[in-house]
């Protein structure tokens, strides 16, 4: 049935992104895509998630694509519905993830007429997207999608939206396309990696900056054994988009948010090599601080950029280096913390959670300023990844939480939000329940945009007048998270201290589906 | 203190705002935005209210809007949280609704490094706005503030976006501007008059087709002194962003959402005349109908569009015709339904609604299918204002609420809206707690995107299969709105029939405050 007088373009998308490996659409559909809602009935192989909002469905790809390294499709409602999903797409983009946004447009003689929902969706698209495509008739649907497949595996991963105008989906005349290659990822020429181990092998304090697919547990591995042979210091980026992490894995130290902990993490450092990491910056500018964290007098080598082949590429610095066959250094022994007791901290908020870590977890880490101190009490837990959120735009955490459970529905999701954060985004709870997702979501409720005080002093504003600190509480009223996940159909409770968090863990990780734990702090 | 060494560009931006007349921001503030929050400490006139998620800022700019005819401001963190706000303004602009946004951006020496919030945020304003600049250094802050404005107050309202790097919001150097002054609406010329007046006079079945604020009391009876000279139909276009009805106003219907009751209205016209309207056009185009509604051999005259001068048209309309001394016709005799009983019926809900309304509502309609029948029967209830979705994406409705409310604290606004709309931008709630706005929210759950249905008939994928169904329905698991109310602070209950319904309404219309309603359908 490849390419007939009977299959509508919708029909011959579907089928062709299925062929090119595309096997999950995380979809908020309207009108003008029900052509592809149809067709999943007459499809093989295609998983249909619902969202409730569109944010969801960009954050459940981005969380899928950094578990399977497989692009999924999002399934979304002409410009608003794209609008809707774009600051997790812009969260997806700067983690390097590959996905393909599938957005449905006015039949194309029916655009002219400026009828309430017609808006650039070419332009609302391109900020956020590095391929864009409008399908121009129904014979060329199935082409573009495998041309946006091929897009999106690019690099890293890339973000693809192709715009599908409903004549071209409801109109037969489709045709499935084959799969299209995938250009595989540039790996570093000799002289590259000649100059990276002549850098760590200056003598001078040097460190290795990992970032993308430098973190996964291979390129760690690598890392640790360059670090054997030449006593280098291995750094992680500020945000990492998928981290292996636990016993048996090389530790490492994420740079820290704030601009002086950053600084004193690079201090002293002579040689710094760049694998699939940017050279350091501060996450905003502040008076009088610097953007460029890279101490004076440093070298930059930049062995590769995140889009190329992290792992090739230390692979070669190992062996240039004759590190290979070494034993990595830093690695993590198995070792978890006792199960803390009394009031809230955050040290004691990090123990629990280090003291329960299943293996395999994977945590969505967008606790902000609860969680920065949390990474020491689960080096040493079972292997587990840590996600982060890469491009700053919160409400990150409960969409990406539901694409990694989708992904892996064998392993338990572990989702620590912000109060703050949590609320840009809270429908994820409903997907959770609706498709039975293994996710713990825990809510760390400090009533306010904590991190806000801070920035307040930082960028020079200090001694805030009620008007704003009004506008950094959210004591008023109080937000109650079991009763907003109820109300979404996914248990949940209230942590009142650590013995309580430490009950709710403990149920929440001997049992399977979603659950929601609020540390009322 | 107008211009001086010690004021921030910020605070330049917010005594400008206030200079020119505008005196509330809806927020949701980071970082980039706290040298504008801060200011508000140091400022008068600037009431600040705090909204979880973006898109409940820019609809409640538009619903402020709507209700004022005065701009309010948004503040939004940058790239992303434009990106929120985007639906939203995209419903706004189509409304005609003037918003100045306030989107704070990285400081200019920052944003070459490319770290995780930075974002082509003059690319994601542009197709939502229709005056979009970056503010190059504190002294023109106050400057550009007051040109946003201007464009804001332009023609019937429109969306203007002022990006303000950080370094501009925190160096002294700030400015005060002036107001600008707002050039005045375009007025028909003698010609268009005449041609309008001669099309109504033919003798041929003729129709006055009202948008933007022809629609309010006054165009209203206008258009009804014309009817009662000419015997022309007066009729509203499909969508009103703000329709003035009641008993005293000259009563009116919409054009049908569904293309063949669309026709029925329109069917044996001969002369349209435009006021404010455009062709009436299909929402969404189908296989095999039309785009455009028009009756074959009808007559379009254009009046005036909708950023012109609609009053002062339909004045000069009915002073050509001589009908400016007539008593308009079609005026709506004060009358209510009885309160209905039984099982819930969309009539019904209807006419519990009719029952009750109190004089000076404000009704937000985003009810979808449920509501299409209302009009009826609150024809004939106390004055009142309706305000419909203009741009078609869903969750339009309690964002909406919250800023009709913030204008007109002495009125009760009824914000009706389908469960499936309402999970968009459910944060709105708790921004109707805070500031305790005087909402009554209904929400109509009747577990599905209902309108989903007959779209997939119409576009010609009548009997879907069950993955097809499974995008449609909310009912796995049960949303429970009254749950999700109680989480964000808004006390709320189910009503389970038109006795329960009438029983919540005659509680929610004599208390003030919000207050949540779940008709389970």
């Amino acid at each position: 049935m490849d390419g007939n007088d009977q299959m509508t373009g919708a029909e011959s998308l579907v089928r062709t992104l299925v062929k090119s490996g595309v096997s999950v659409s995380f979809s908020n559909p309207g009108t003008s895509e029900m052509h592809y809602v149809a067709a999943l009935d007459r499809v093989e192989g295609m998983r249909c998630v619902l969202g409730l909002f569109e944010g969801v469905c960009s954050g459940a790809a981005d969380g899928y694509y950094r578990m399977t390294d497989k692009p999924a499709a999002t399934l979304l409602h002409l410009g608003p519905g794209l609008a809707n999903s774009a600051a997790n797409l812009h969260n997806a983009k700067k983690a390097g993830s590959g996905i393909v946004n599938i957005v449905g447009e006015h039949a194309t003689h029916h655009i002219k007429y400026d009828t309430p929902l017609t808006a650039d969706i070419e332009g609302i698209a391109k900020p956020f997207s590095h391929w864009v495509k409008t399908s121009p008739n129904p014979g060329t649907v199935g082409k573009d999608g495998a041309a946006a497949v091929q897009a999106a595996r690019q690099g890293c991963g890339q973000i693809a939206t192709l715009i599908l105008p409903a004549d071209c989906a409801w109109t037969p005349g489709g045709e499935v396309a084959e799969p299209l290659p995938v250009p595989s990822q540039s790996k570093p020429n000799a002289d590259t990696v000649k100059a990276a181990a002549k850098a760590l092998s200056s003598g001078e304090p040097a460190m290795l900056l990992l970032g993308g697919r430098a973190l996964r547990a291979r390129g760690l591995e690598l890392a640790g054994k360059i670090a054997a042979k030449t006593g280098c210091k291995v750094q992680g980026s500020g945000g990492t988009a998928r981290l292996s992490r636990g016993a048996g894995r090389v530790q490492i130290t994420r740079l820290h948010f704030v601009v002086e902990q950053a600084q004193a993490m690079l201090k002293g450092m002579k040689q710094i090599v760049l694998v699939g990491a940017k050279e350091p910056a501060a996450f905003f500018a502040y008076p009088g601080k610097p953007s460029i964290l890279t101490p004076e007098g440093c070298t930059l080598t930049k062995l590769c950029a995140v889009e190329d082949d992290c792992e090739a590429a230390l692979e070669a610095l190992a062996a240039e280096l004759g590190a290979t066959g070494l034993q990595p250094a830093g690695v993590a022994q198995p070792k978890r913390p006792d199960k803390p007791s009394g009031k809230f901290t955050l040290d004691g908020l990090g123990q629990a959670l280090g003291a329960v870590l299943p293996e395999g977890a994977i945590v969505i880490d967008e606790s902000v300023t609860t969680g920065r101190g949390f990474f020491p009490f689960s080096a040493g837990a079972p292997p587990h990844d840590w996600l982060n959120n890469m491009g700053g735009s919160i409400g990150f955490g409960a969409p990406v939480a539901v694409g990694a459970a989708v992904a892996c529905p064998d392993r338990k999701v572990i989702c620590m939000i912000g109060d703050g954060s949590a609320m840009y985004t809270i429908q994820a709870l409903w997907t959770m329940a609706r498709d039975n997702l293994d996710v713990c979501v825990i809510i760390f409720a400090n009533r306010s945009y904590q991190i806000l005080y801070s920035q307040l002093s930082d960028v020079g504003a200090p001694n805030p007048g009620p008007r704003a600190i009004d506008m950094l509480t959210l004591d008023r009223p109080t937000l109650k998270f079991a009763e907003l996940a109820k109300g979404m159909g996914v248990e949940g409770a209230q942590a009142h201290d650590l013995e309580g968090l430490n009950k709710q863990l403990h149920y929440a990780m001997n049992s399977k589906g979603p659950y929601l734990i609020e540390v009322v702090m």
